[in-house]
């Protein structure tokens, strides 16, 4: 959910966030993504200070998960961000920096209409740690260990075909090696590389079908950060540090591209709806 | 979600039904409840005819589940439609008929505001069935089989208190008379009546706690016809055939006035947000 709020006169409080991201007494979502001036959320003491590289008049990504917590980033989240700036006239550029916690993000938005856009995002460093296990989907699998921000476990498994992929059972959860993740890790399983594939752009030097189970949630539709982690590990595993893949994960198609030890996420995003809650309805 | 399409001009096809339901793509919902004269949901053929006791001038209630599957009524969403019917001024009169496929149903609303209603609903004839058994939560109880136009089996448990009652594992399921309920039936299980109650009126001869397990769904926050047939066996068991109970369950507080074998259901409708689907949304 996008909450426009320039301002940032809304006291958006833990409370507030779980109700408004209720499924059943509120409007419903994953994730509230307030839209705020970087300096005006500083001035409200939202934020301690200006993230390093955003400036104060940059569109902030004030981003609060369905609990009421904090996120630092979500790289599926600032596509539709930077889709809705941009299409409500927030911005008058398709290129464009995206304040975050987790600093500045370069956005270009290749297209967009008022339902559905085309989005690139510079994801920040990629580093890859080396090898390690994890115990999931009643096997043991080894996958590169990868830093975003955050720590991932990805596995590019041999032989693995799309339709064995699909089949997979996650509900029994993921053990991995305590000692190298001691706060745990987000998992990813994908395919071998092919080459080629289905992206926005046509462009893509290979292709791979990929399933993720994020730590303390289980598996979801997509994770920003772990198609980073998991197009920067297969290539690796190819003996390249750079190139492009496209990644098919439940939740759609997106495009990786790696280089220079970083990242750029490009996907769509689609506005489904917009409107104002009725007054008092939180009371 | 309702739906406004006063002449029925949208196709509400099953697809999109679960496209406007679905909580990650859609706008996410348990159910749309489109609103259209009869007389326009027959011209269309959406209906093949009148129910009995609606006129074609009639609003109607166009009932879908998120399945895209049809459902004959729903006592609680009947509420929220008539709140927004007397909010948007599609009515200019407190009590009117809302048409329905299980037939016509009067509805009173007391008070009304963009956010919040006081409605009343008749939920027509109330038919007790004599008592059975089903095993639920670990134990078997004794309840009346109730017919509210659906099947229920309302069971009055001896010294349960609020607090036991809302530690009761549903998990499990329930299992039923399948000779008395060939196609199954919801479950009740509440409190013993006591004295009095919360109530919008404040009128209530009676309190009880409930809590309802839908058969085919599992438990939910609150079940219109269930709240009838609970408060119809609870009065029964107390020796009357008629009077007011009030009701809580998980989703909140209502009042169930029972006599000369019907029933009207009273409780709050809440209006959380309005707006419009971006075109384009479900291709």
């Amino acid at each position: 959910m996008i909450l426009p709020d320039p301002q940032a006169q809304i006291e958006l409080t833990e409370d507030l966030v779980v109700a408004l991201c209720d499924r059943r007494r509120g409007l419903g979502a994953d994730g509230v993504l307030r839209v705020a001036t970087a300096g005006s959320l500083v001035a409200e003491q939202v934020l301690e200070r200006l993230p390093e590289g955003v400036s104060g008049v940059d569109w902030f990504m004030d981003y609060r998960n369905a609990d009421g917590s904090i996120a630092e980033m979500c790289g599926n989240g600032v596509r539709v961000f930077a889709h809705y700036c941009r299409t409500e006239g927030l911005v008058d550029t398709d290129a464009f920096t995206v304040g975050s916690r987790a600093g500045a993000r370069p956005v270009t938005v290749h297209s967009a209409d008022d339902a559905d856009a085309d989005v690139s995002v510079s994801m920040g460093p990629v580093a890859l740690r080396g090898p390690s296990e994890v115990r999931i989907a009643g096997t043991t699998l080894t996958g590169e260990a990868v830093d975003v921000g955050n720590p991932h476990l990805a596995c590019v498994v041999d032989g693995l075909t799309p339709e064995r992929l699909a089949a997979l059972d996650f509900t029994t959860g993921a053990e991995l090696d305590s000692a190298l993740f001691p706060d745990g890790a987000n998992v990813e399983i994908l395919t071998p590389l092919t080459p080629g594939g289905p992206t926005p752009a046509d462009e893509a030097d290979f292709h791979a079908h990929m399933r993720v189970f994020e730590r303390g949630v289980g598996e979801t539709r997509s994770c920003g950060t772990g198609l980073v982690a998991a197009a920067a590990a297969a290539l690796s595993g190819a003996g390249r540090d750079s190139g492009s893949v496209a990644v098919t994960v439940p939740g759609g198609d997106v495009l990786v591209t790696v280089g220079d030890g970083s990242a750029v996420l490009r996907g769509p995003s689609r506005l489904v709806a917009r409107g104002r809650l009725v007054a008092g309805w939180a009371d």
